[in-house]
């Protein structure tokens, strides 16, 4: 999966991923009346709204990105409606011929971390049956727990030819508050930071996962600090690095160069409200609400043409 | 919540906790053949016969207890069925008078982590509805994203009264990986462990939010290092510890007596393979599989006795 990644990056030239994080705030009026017409103001018409308002996103902009990264948080606040428009917005975007990015931040002890891996990633087995829960091609992992809390992601996606990425340093304003902590080497007494200390595991677990180029095992890296973004890129050389933070959280093209290879990859930039709420921003005000996804497939070109000239 | 948390502990004596994490190979074959018989081997049947079996021995054991743990994990392997089979544990558990302790280990950058704070604990608008995704009493929660990705679940248990575990010091092997890492205070030049400092943390974010004797903030410290559980038990005072590892994962009665405060409050310990797949131990074995619960019900009893005698 991640050889069909770099190569849907190559072929689109766009080193993005569009993240479908519907709050109900930016799904315009006429999708959310359409929705509560049908289910009332119920999490059925919640999720119905918030699936119609990805589904025109997906139609406007699926040709010109490689892939995309549904924040499963949105969807599982509207309980179980919400995980099944989750569900439909992944087979959707599949049929799309679009990659998925499950940004679902799992991870816990052994046993449990299988049960997550399977579920997002894998298979189960029923009687005699296989099959599938929510079936993402990538799912962002929780490092917190330590290596056995990591492992069984690695497992199900050495039989399933699918990857992760692990938060290493994330886009957030308190993201450093732990992860930006000098910690000692128990053995050695050489101190490095939290984070760097998690990209050297994220590249001894992906050496042992690679793809043609880069690992099966990548590594989340917030846009809003492009310094560790550099330092990060050379601890973890085979990491394919996901970047939030590009956009609404502040995050520009030109912060993002160190954060690629000479060749333009081995990073791919996430946007979130920035394209999904476009209309909404004064610059595509024009599109208006009708015209939302239009003006989605607008940020989506000006973010392609953003990132191309800063890594040039 | 907290509150009555602590009522229901001292109602029936019993601080534990029994962790609803049904795998299929515990649930016994009259349950599964069943659930395959109506719904097949399929996703709704998996789902069917793990609520089943967790019906059945949430009936046997809840006047004995005063709080169940779902593993989510558990659940989201069947995808979509297996969330409502989630929903439905909870809400029965609830029709019982338990306590449900949402085992979800979520945590997310600040708007996203309020996304998964309404869905557990809290209330989702739409429209001009005020409605509720899987609604539990507490969720434990992954602090690595730091203060605002954990925020946002203490505003949102300030509204409802409900109330969060951080994840401090894990049950599992490799739960020091990072944890019990040396770190250095960037201001002071301090050393202390990591788990240490994110104890403080939830010290400094409980005090916010206190019940009457204990916080809204608890946190989460494995049986397994019950040397940890001491030196954490001071440095949070007021938080619940909810104390996972024992049983299965090795971690005895005995080792538990540092997690609790004198009068045998402050933590709550968690079982769940021991409990609810008792009648799989030899020790239980001659219930049977069609007397899965009561050995479900002795070993709650048992384990009741052994954790009164240890903290006397």
């Amino acid at each position: 999966m991640i050889n069909k990644l770099v190569a849907l990056i190559k072929k689109t030239g766009a080193p993005i991923v569009v993240g479908l994080d519907p709050m109900l705030k930016y799904v315009p009026e006429h999708v959310t009346d359409r929705a509560y017409a049908e289910y009332g103001e119920t999490l059925e018409g919640a999720a119905e709204a918030i699936w119609q308002y990805n589904k025109g996103i997906v139609d406007a902009i699926h040709e010109l990105i490689p892939a995309v990264k549904p924040q499963v948080a949105m969807y599982e606040q509207f309980g179980i409606p919400g995980m099944i428009a989750f569900k439909r917005t992944i087979d959707y975007c599949h049929e799309k011929g679009l990659i998925v990015i499950g940004d679902v931040k799992r991870g816990d002890i052994g046993s449990t971390s299988g049960a997550y891996a399977v579920g997002h990633l894998g298979h189960v087995k029923v009687g005699s049956k296989i099959l599938s829960g929510f079936d993402e091609d990538f799912a962002t992992v929780n490092p917190y727990l330590g290596s056995d809390g990591v492992k069984p992601f690695i497992d199900v996606c050495r039989e399933e030819r699918k990857g992760i990425f692990v938060l290493v340093k994330t886009s957030n304003p308190s993201g450093g508050e732990f992860q930006d902590r000098m910690v000692i080497d128990n053995e050695s007494g050489d101190q490095r930071k939290l984070y760097e200390l998690i990209g050297e595991k994220v590249d001894a677990w992906g050496s042992e996962l690679m793809g043609d180029s880069y690992s099966y095992v990548g590594a989340v890296v917030g846009a809003t600090y492009p310094e560790e973004g550099r330092i990060l890129r050379e601890v973890m050389p085979k990491a394919y690095i996901l970047v939030p933070g590009y956009g609404a959280q502040g995050g520009k093209g030109a912060d993002l160069v160190h954060f690629f290879d000479k060749d333009g990859l081995g990073a791919i930039v996430n946007s979130s409200r920035g394209i999904i709420a476009a209309y909404q921003n004064e610059k595509y005000a024009s599109y208006g609400p009708e015209g939302y996804a239009d003006a989605s497939r607008a940020a989506v070109i000006d973010m392609i043409e953003d990132i191309r000239g800063a890594i040039g």
